[in-house]
């Protein structure tokens, strides 16, 4: 009875598909059967709406991350505008490399280079300024591949899934091990995550007046990591509640899946595989980037969903900005 | 016209007075006015939703502080409680004169041994033991001059304000220099704010195993320091935005309202002025806690109102609870 009346009040809600990117597999069946589950006034499994916490990774979840994270191009677009005020970078790896256009020597000292050239691109100036060199960046770089802006290459069926839980009361974060403030200024207006609700890895940050005029400066310190163990301590930090749902793709978000689904009552876990080399990549135990080894091996134990993205997904990234 | 249809549609939300416990003053007209200038769609002054941010300190803001923080009560009461696991405690300060009642020599070492004593009770254990531990207290711990339970100890005029800039848009955060862990299992019932708009200092975290089972320790390092220069900070952190309103009570308040204040556009600084030695407790420039000085100083050049306790505030603590 109190279905045929939702039925009555709300058809044009009911009758619409909210995830209509997503094929009618067993990932999908998963999602709508705990959201159901858990909004139930009534039902054992239902979950207050405050408690509705969903987090989700962003690079290889939200949006894509090859060749590389897409954050590297931001950092390398950095250092060649910086170069000019950085002549000692001429001589100084990796930075002589990226300003060669040499990426792949760029990025031969691996996660220390990386963190190095972020340090000297995302510190010495001010949140607002940095704020404003993303906001340029992010409306203008396209991908070297697909010739798509980068947030083109956020997936759409991710897309869907956030509006469906955010329709059901859940609040939706990101946690990822990206530049907190590299996100922030764009995750609203792509994915309706405003700044506040956006985790991620951050550097120093000092209140100071300049000239008279108050400032946050960055500073190159690393004062947190979003990655691995980091995802749940980021998510105590500045959630202090633990999720009920959590998604993500690599090995760098089993911790956080790991916290997420076993806290008690109704839980849901989600791993995208990269399985679609034709609409978008096909990466996982060996990769560079995105490695997902012991997440595949123990996904089924844990009763976490992995999504194939070739054979779950219709599409990949948004129609009307795509193809 | 508008209003006119407006005044028809919700006749009950227009006619009762939001902010019943304060005076027809200057701070209530402050606060109305600048509410009404960032809502009214159309105005050069109208601010959207999503940028409608307000920060509240907590001690002697939004809940009484003296005789001292009510925090270190709660300091006070574990030590009490975790004084069998540690006979060392006996005869070292400042715990011994906890253990033996001496609450003024326990504080005669300053901040300092107020962090040491925060240190060696608010670590060592999994947030969700310190989330039960918290709870229990604040639920029965009374405070000794008034015997009211400590959340009974909040400000009605307060919690009417929350609610007001609620009810138009805001969102409301609290950013405090009190423990960040020590506030968040209580806020959402007693403030309506839920704990990821808590802001405060904090301690270490590290995700591990205990006995298979995933947990968050806490740990014995001050990893931030939510007072001074350390509340813009927070905030960014925290919220990525800087707030268009800001409320506070002391000179550990001063860069929050300065950060606030000094953005462009409309903004509202506030300052809770300790006056009212019969309903609450009187003090300022030479208090040990809350101390209010240079606040007092420049609030008029920075355009900020005094909120003074005594003539602008009907009643202090909520009716319902007091009295």
């Amino acid at each position: 009875m109190k279905k045929l009346l939702l039925a009555l009040l709300t058809p044009s809600l009911l009758a619409a598909d909210p995830l209509p990117s997503w094929n009618d597999t067993a990932p999908k069946k998963a999602i709508t059967a705990f959201v159901e589950k858990v909004t139930q006034e009534g039902s054992p499994d239902f979950v207050p709406p405050a408690e509705r916490i969903a987090t989700f990774d962003n690079d290889g979840c939200l949006w894509s991350e090859q060749p590389m994270y897409f954050q590297a191009f931001f950092i390398f677009d950095r250092i060649k505008a910086l170069a000019p005020q950085h002549p000692e970078w001429k001589e100084k790896e990796p930075f002589a490399s990226v300003l060669k256009g040499d990426l792949k020597s760029a990025l031969a000292g691996g996660e220390k280079a990386l963190v190095g050239m972020l340090m000297a691109t995302h510190s010495g100036l001010t949140t607002e300024e940095f704020e404003k060199a993303v906001t340029d960046w992010i409306t203008t770089a396209k991908h070297p591949k697909t010739g798509k802006l980068f947030t083109e290459m956020v997936y759409q069926p991710m897309l869907e899934l956030l509006a469906y839980l955010r329709a059901n009361g859940f609040k939706t974060f990101i946690v990822s091990g990206g530049g907190i403030e590299f996100m922030r200024p764009w995750t609203e207006r792509v994915y309706g995550i405003p700044p506040e609700q956006v985790v991620g890895s951050s550097v120093g940050l000092k209140y100071e007046l300049r000239d008279g005029t108050p400032v946050i400066m960055k500073t190159p310190e690393l004062v947190h990591n979003d990655d691995k163990e980091g995802k749940p301590v980021g998510i105590q930090r500045h959630i202090g509640r633990r999720p009920i749902a959590a998604f993500g793709n690599s090995d760098g978000d089993f911790q956080m899946l790991e916290w997420t689904t076993r806290g008690k009552g109704p839980r849901l876990g989600m791993i995208i595989h990269h399985t679609d080399a034709e609409r978008e990549f096909a990466y996982d135990r060996e990769s560079h980037i995105g490695k997902l080894d012991r997440g595949l091996n123990e996904a089924p134990a844990r009763g976490w969903t992995v999504v194939s993205m070739k054979d779950d997904w219709k599409a990949i990234y948004p129609k009307s900005l795509a193809d």
